[in-house]
């Protein structure tokens, strides 16, 4: 069982067509868009539940709730086959982006929005020593967990030998390489994203096509990984659709 | 008194000659970058205090000091005379963020650390509705507020016709306008954020020159303010310089 917390969230769970246990609305929020999110429980016939405001803020996990919590069976994996089939079958360019590590929940979150916002087929993580779906990153998500298929795979460097026998070009996001934006990201790409300031493993990097870094002309040496992640999706969105 | 907290933004306080009063370090912090900050805080003769780790959990406001507390004298704000002052003296084309009504710490610290990557001239806050600048900031900003000069100004409107006065194009962040990689903005340049998702109030909007919006193909109808943020910083910084 997982929960999904907060109105958007749980206005794009339901949207989804994901399936919903029940809805917990707390007795003291009635207005806005909390009227929405029992309109749209109804129509789809989902159990609405409405309980003490306490009871919510005991169960949340994210701590802010926003007066609406639902129960959702735990988040579904997708395959990466499925996926891979999925874009060859609308004759798409592949757009995946693989995450070497990402451990923060709202970085993680923030990724899964932009690259829903972007059009990206897909996000893959590794099964350990990475962050999982939990309430936070489904709020920072902004609902866009619903959106993205998210694949969890055992070898991230078996991964992206594969990828490459599709005929994507596998991108590092590293402090060294060609700057992002005088790099071509056009075709099928992978876009390898490592933990917080672009942290990529050695092995990954070395299995990547090439490497592109931010350019960078002030103190610091490393950009928060989501923004990082973000300003390099929109870098290919922008070459993809032929940006000045 | 304020708190700078984290192994990263004490080097940073330290390195920039900010006014610290001590440095309190955990007994058991002793490897790695901790070395590195009493080797720099001695070469600086500032007071190094070994506490408990309980005590640092204690007046920790960030919950992730990793070892080690700075305790430094308020931030200053700058004076925005001062900056445009500043900003002619070096002959430069001015870049400014204005951020109007960002609430998130997180948000605004990743905003200042993207700003001090692209070389940003300063970052504008209202004095009111607004988030200042806390441990978290601090932390969330990989320590880059101390380098960006951060302006609180009694009224966005006014501070934005005076800024228009100075030379600058204002572009407003939004839902709506030009692509934002189709629009020039090279030139001098003040660049508004809204609270997440771009929300920029009525009346900013109206007083600023143009409005730029990021594209979105998915589900979600808004970006995270600190990534929207950065790409749009990377964007000016790349037309600034040529970039294809």
């Amino acid at each position: 069982m997982a929960l999904i917390e907060g109105r958007n969230p749980v206005i794009e769970a339901i949207k989804s067509d994901r399936q919903i246990d029940k809805i917990m609305i707390s007795n003291s929020s009635k207005e806005g868009s909390i009227k929405k999110i029992i309109a749209l429980a109804k129509e789809k016939n989902i159990i609405i539940q409405y309980v003490d405001k306490n009871k919510l803020d005991e169960i949340s996990q994210s701590h802010s709730h926003q007066g609406v919590i639902a129960k959702v069976s735990e988040y579904k994996y997708f395959e990466l086959d499925e996926v891979i089939k999925n874009i060859k079958s609308k004759s798409e360019e592949a757009f995946i982006i693989i995450l070497d590590e990402i451990t923060d929940p709202h970085n993680f979150g923030s990724i899964i929005r932009t690259a829903d916002a972007v059009g990206a087929h897909a996000i893959i993580v590794p099964k350990r020593r990475s962050v999982h779906i939990t309430p936070i990153v489904a709020k920072s998500s902004a609902g866009a967990v619903e959106y993205v298929p998210i694949c969890k795979v055992t070898n991230i460097v078996n991964t992206i030998k594969k990828l490459k026998q599709e005929g994507l070009w596998i991108a590092a996001a590293d402090m060294d390489g060609q700057v992002f934006y005088e790099q071509n990201l056009k075709g099928p790409l992978g876009v390898v994203i490592g933990s917080e300031g672009f942290g990529i493993s050695r092995l990954v990097k070395e299995n990547c096509d090439f490497t592109v870094k931010m350019p960078m002309i002030g103190n610091v040496t490393s950009l928060n990984a989501s923004v990082a992640g973000g300003i390099l999706l929109y870098e290919v969105f922008r070459q993809r659709n032929n940006g000045k």
